[in-house]
């Protein structure tokens, strides 16, 4: 993409109420646009990387048989009083129509997954259990849609909100074994997810679940915006709400010793439960089991919050000169920069030099050394993906094209945007012998030959 | 993806206040589940066509110079008080928070999106014209996203929902000329969407718009289930909303004669807007011209429900036998059945060509004259996308590979799920040469040798 095309601009200006971190390094370089505390919108950088997120999730949920759906928002209020959440639930948003019916505003699938599923199961067969030989996986549900929570309080930016995206996954089961199983799968599945997005991600008991009959983990990642605290080990993954420790090992729990655990603030990015019949139950969920005799399924259900994902990873990759994506969530990855020069026949070759590069006729390579080179692939009869290269190429690339911007500018706003590879192609590193070439990571700079 | 994996099956039991054909037609297949009247979930197949659908709109958009984002559903009351539109749009759904705060549940974001444009543009630069040799865009800006209306009376499925999914562009410029370029750039783009996805659309001058500052086009699909009624002619495109053919032509429009013409019902499947500064202006967005004098900027919007697309497409393509999907659309291009055979030689042979087809090392050729052909590419050194071809070639193929249901039952359900091409592959086809190749479209069938 060129940054001529592109409508959103760094600035300084901040919304007086946003205290978060996050949230002003992503406004500050046009990902959000705030629209009241716990509500933001997404502009095109913002939603390249929640994009990229969402995808990442997509990938390893379908790799576990996740089958994805799109459910609604709107919910009669007849299904929320089934599970009595109608009021039992307080951050529940409500509405009525013109007519008089009521809603609710979901914050939550269960009451519409269970009916929905429960339409479409009779017998035992129609809930397999997990089996690598065969390839089938339980009955798995997920969706990554706008939840809605009426918080009395929306803080820390995009972490707690009282509009965002989350993928919410739902499985059901005949029985303790299968579902037991499964949440297992999910767990290291979700261990997979936040290693990909670059996140350093803890399981956890969560606090209410000790050794009680509805098991639940939280995900908890190093981060000071958060609001839990853990207390952790590096070395081999363990880790526990502090508030917990000293009950858990009362009761018998097998941790290390306090002293050599580490203590930091948490942020939450993933949750996963352990319903059992609690939703199957009220909606009178009942298939038939091996015997022919009416069996309730059990239901796991499993929350990843995507919009908060992106708050933390923006609140972690991060220094005083802007944002650091990790590759793989990146809006781009990489951030080309030129310059117009007065010299008619200088500027023709950074723009060549510059056009090749963006419409993927020349690629930068990483060695096995960590060295970088470029590859001129025009002679090469390549295999292109896309029908037209520089659609396939401008996917990867965002080239400050601007005329009316100083280099200096440009990697000021660069380092701010936080693409991981920034090239440099002026007056300057061409002298230099090519193009420079600059890990916003690492802050190592170095000019590659072309 | 293979049809043991699928959670959803084809059913007979349609709610019995489901009176119109695309909704009983996409139950019946499994495509969506009905919440309540006007409000469906997307189950696995309907969310690939929605997906489908989507990615058409969103293809032709960028090549347009859309800029993507994903604004909000939560909008702040004092929004659209600013444009007299709280209390003026009959429809909008109104919700209070625990703190009293009120909200509206957006059915549209002209009061989101002037604000947020609004606050990143300063100068006539910032709001190019279309230049086809710089290619430089207008600032436009487009998302698809889940809409609220509160209708009295949804009806019609898909077709007029109080929860639904729609794109929505809206684009801004510093005169009219850019304004009514870039309108007429959107009107050709909407119809190049529509050709996509296999509708014969027509763009008809909106009642409220003739000859009025407001101009306002319709894209009209002839359907059974619409609510409009227009006068066209398939030979030169003209068509007119008949309500308003005598006005026009009294008018001075110019119109083939009313005998001429032919009549039918029909639904609306976009439309496209002249704002003005309806927005900008009690928005006060503000810019600077040529001669640093304030500048109200321009606005176009232009909308187009991609659910209810999906179920105008559902209520023209089908039979009695079931959906009929335009290739661009279809969940997936080929329905693939097998059987179990008793013999294990047989049944052996089956599977092996099946799989084989599944991951993507046969694939099914149409040759110029229209015939089919199977290629073996397992000896070639194909440049294959996915790394895991398998995962790819499931994209494309939905496999009946259940062990209880007879190839007629399967045969049926295909039918009624209405992918493009379906290949039996079972002892009788194998007897006769090898796969047979049904075109669901056109009901041929024909043996195609492997």
């Amino acid at each position: 993409m060129k940054l001529t095309n592109l409508f959103t601009k760094t600035t300084k200006d901040i919304p007086s109420d946003e205290t978060s971190k996050n949230a002003q390094l992503l406004i500050r370089a046009g990902f959000v646009h705030k629209t009241m505390a716990g509500v933001y919108a997404f502009l095109p950088l913002g939603l390249r990387v929640l994009n990229n997120i969402e995808n990442i999730v997509r990938k390893h949920l379908n790799r576990i048989g996740g089958q994805e759906i799109l459910m609604n928002s709107l919910h009669p209020k007849i299904w929320w009083e089934k599970t009595n959440r109608w009021e039992g639930v307080d951050i529940l948003f409500k509405l009525k129509s013109q007519t008089n019916s009521e809603y609710a505003l979901a914050c939550s699938h269960e009451e519409q997954v269970t009916p929905v599923v429960g339409s479409f199961i009779n017998s035992w067969k129609d809930l397999p259990q997990y089996s690598k030989v065969n390839g089938t996986f339980p009955l798995s549900v997920y969706q990554i849609q706008t939840k809605f929570r009426d918080e009395l309080r929306a803080k820390s930016g995009l972490l707690r909100g009282r509009e965002f995206r989350m993928k919410d996954m739902y499985d059901f089961h005949i029985n303790k074994e299968s579902q037991d199983e499964y949440y297992e799968i999910v767990k290291e599945t979700y261990l997979k997810i936040y290693s990909e997005l670059g996140l350093k991600v803890y399981s956890v008991q969560a606090s209410g679940g000790i050794f009680t009959e509805n098991e639940s983990h939280e995900f908890q990642a190093v981060c000071g915006a958060g609001e839990d605290e853990i207390l952790y080990s590096e070395s081999d993954g363990f880790a526990i709400n502090s508030e917990i420790y000293d009950e858990y090992v009362a009761k018998g729990g097998k941790a290390p010793a306090k002293e050599t655990l580490k203590k930091a603030v948490s942020a939450e990015v993933g949750n996963i439960f352990k319903l059992d019949d609690k939703y199957t139950k009220p909606f009178e969920v009942s298939i038939n089991d091996k015997d022919n005799k009416p069996l309730t399924p059990l239901m796991n259900c499993h929350g990843l919050g995507t919009s908060r994902v992106l708050g933390v990873i923006a609140e972690i990759y991060n220094d005083e000169k802007g944002l650091k994506w990790p590759e793989s969530v990146a809006p781009f990855k990489y951030h080309l920069i030129t310059n117009k020069e007065k010299d008619e026949t200088l500027n023709k070759q950074i723009l060549d030099l510059a056009s090749k590069f963006y419409s993927g006729n020349l690629v930068l390579v990483q060695k096995e050394n960590g060295e970088f080179e470029f590859d001129d692939i025009t002679d090469f009869n390549f295999p292109i993906i896309s029908k037209d290269p520089s659609e396939f190429a401008s996917e990867h690339v965002l080239w400050d094209n601007r005329e009316n911007a100083s280099i200096g500018e440009k990697l000021k706003d660069a380092d701010l945007i936080g693409c991981p590879i920034q090239l440099v192609i002026s007056k300057r590193s061409l002298e230099n012998g090519g193009v420079e070439v600059r890990n916003r990571n690492s802050g190592e700079s170095k000019v590659v030959a072309v």
